[in-house]
């Protein structure tokens, strides 16, 4: 992996984003934000399962007028997503929040911008400058490429906000088409010092979506680049936050909750596998401890992968050998599986906490 | 992205695997090898969702004396997986596979893969080298670290085939963790020519796989490395498929199907896009040809997106407008955007088709 960039720290609230701290993971509420009671609810499950950073959409003087109790409702950060209309954002900074993210799509007036960098730096509020590929700021000039274009208008607002003085700046440049999100953010990760909001927008629904999502923020992290994650799903936030978590867990960035490793069966396995790894995976997903289990069907990779996770079943014909730490330390029956390794589950858990 | 590496092509069947051309996508069979209707039954569907060359294991002699049958039973080239007793590999060549996979963790024996190698120079058999993370040869040198050991045990068996004046070679550098993979594939793509089948193995179930897989599979095709790609998922083999051609899709590298465009929602949206969104790719998953639509739920990136794919849906309150090619078609209630977005599909699958 490519060493990771050093960006310039900020703070969102009580979160540090960039300067080297571990990727932090966020999302967005789905709610009306006006509805206050429905987003902090949905917020507070976004807190248990990991978000650490939440941003609501600010669409109206209601919206904005709400904010401020959504606040005192919830732990984590709040950023205000603000397009259209910078008052939205003058209110949305009297109200409290940690953060806001403007569209220079949208906000591009220098005027209104410099209005709101004010209020900003009064009250020490990070700006994210958030370009977005569906909707970029007009060109006459039609040779840019859609890269380009993000590049620039991320610059131009950059300036704006460096004109008045002002460093609390975070940046995103998200596309749908992965390569030219890649190469939006390789271009201006080498031009400006700010840390990196990485995120695939519009990526659909779960399932492609968290592919799309995987390839795009994967490439980016791999590479070396970003300092906070959002996955884009046309779903619940949880599936947002859990996607993330996976994300980094592949690169090694975060640890959070087991990791499970199974192998994809084939005609050598001789028992249920795939019912076995989904028994197992049901029951770890109330483990919150990082530990790494393996499922794994037979003598080929079984004992290897078995042996190098914290606890691990390497199956047979019918049985299963239980492996703890690389040590074998039982075999017991296909049906005893799912409980025997279970138990040793809770043994660690409890040796660890 | 960078450049492609351009790999020795091969045949596998019909099949070219590198030299440049589009990377495949293949699958494992999950059925008893023996179990000849089972298995032909399940090609058959991954061969319908996309799968274009299918190994199985060959556990034992009964498998691979049923090879060729499973080989007159179905339509793509037929890969036999072996490990431990070079004798099957041989039985497997008899039975007329198109390929074969070897394990040089556990065929290591110089005189037993220089009899596959004869046999399999004789009817120009391709070998896989395929080494795992699970299942590498035992070395005295402790120091050495996983990738090294990896191409180090791939390296090796390339030099005994190669010595032998066999080249019909491709290979594999498959682990669990995703820096390990992808750094042993890149370094053996610098010392070698063959063409290489990318893979992380013992991904998981399919939530967490499919996104390790697409981490690290997608993480090495963009960094221009792969021929063909497998996804290993604890699941159901077509799920294999299609995280394959969702991982490819998003970097356009290969098109299968249509593509959804769809928001995540937030507070902004004034109707009911998550529904909409998968009423949307329900009926999508019907249409085989590449079609990108796009689901989006406010004014924000909703035109903008909308209107850069084949048709878009771009809501407001209660209402989405519908584009075709970029231009604006109609308005229409909520209840009516699915019907009628489906209508205009169901014109532009006739007109291209």
């Amino acid at each position: 992996m490519t060493e990771r960039r050093v960006s310039r720290a900020i703070r969102i609230g009580d979160v540090t984003v960039g300067g080297g701290v571990p990727v932090v993971v966020q999302s967005m509420a789905k709610t009306h934000t006006a509805d206050v009671r429905a987003t902090v609810e949905q917020v507070k499950r976004l807190e248990a399962c990991g978000c650490e950073i939440i941003r609501v959409a600010v669409p109206d003087s209601e919206a904005a007028g709400c904010l401020s109790a959504i606040k005192k409702g919830i732990s984590i950060p709040l950023v205000a997503d603000i397009h259209f209309d910078h008052r939205l954002a003058l209110a949305a900074i009297k109200g409290g929040v940690d953060g806001l993210r403007l569209n220079p799509g949208n906000i591009s007036d220098p005027a209104h911008v410099a209005k709101v960098v004010r209020a900003a730096k009064e009250r020490q509020v990070p700006i994210r400058v958030g370009v977005n590929g569906g909707s970029l700021p007009k060109t006459d000039d039609e040779s840019l490429s859609v890269v380009t274009r993000m590049v620039q208008a991320a610059m131009g607002q950059i300036k704006l906000l460096e004109d008045m003085d002002f460093d609390l700046i975070k940046v995103s440049l998200k596309a749908f088409d992965v390569p030219t999100t890649v190469e939006a953010y390789k271009t201006i990760a080498g031009i400006m010092p700010y840390p990196l909001h990485l995120g695939i927008t519009e990526s659909g629904t779960p399932g492609c979506g968290s592919i799309r999502s995987a390839v795009g923020i994967g490439a980016m992290l791999y590479l070396g680049l970003g300092d906070t994650i959002r996955v884009s799903l046309t779903g619940d936030p949880t599936e947002e936050v859990a996607a993330a978590y996976e994300i980094l867990k592949s690169l090694n960035l975060r640890v959070r909750g087991p990791t499970m490793v199974s192998c994809p069966t084939c005609g050598r396995t001789e028992v249920d596998l795939i019912s076995l790894a989904q028994a197992v995976e049901k029951r770890m997903a109330a483990v919150s401890r990082p530990i790494k289990v393996a499922v794994m069907g037979c003598v080929v990779n079984g004992p290897g992968e078995a042996k190098d996770a914290d606890l691990g079943i390497a199956c047979g014909r019918g049985r299963g050998a239980i492996f703890r730490k690389g040590e074998l330390i039982c075999t017991v029956d296909e049906k005893d599986l799912v409980d025997t390794l279970m138990a040793e589950v809770d043994k660690l858990v409890r040796a660890i906490s």
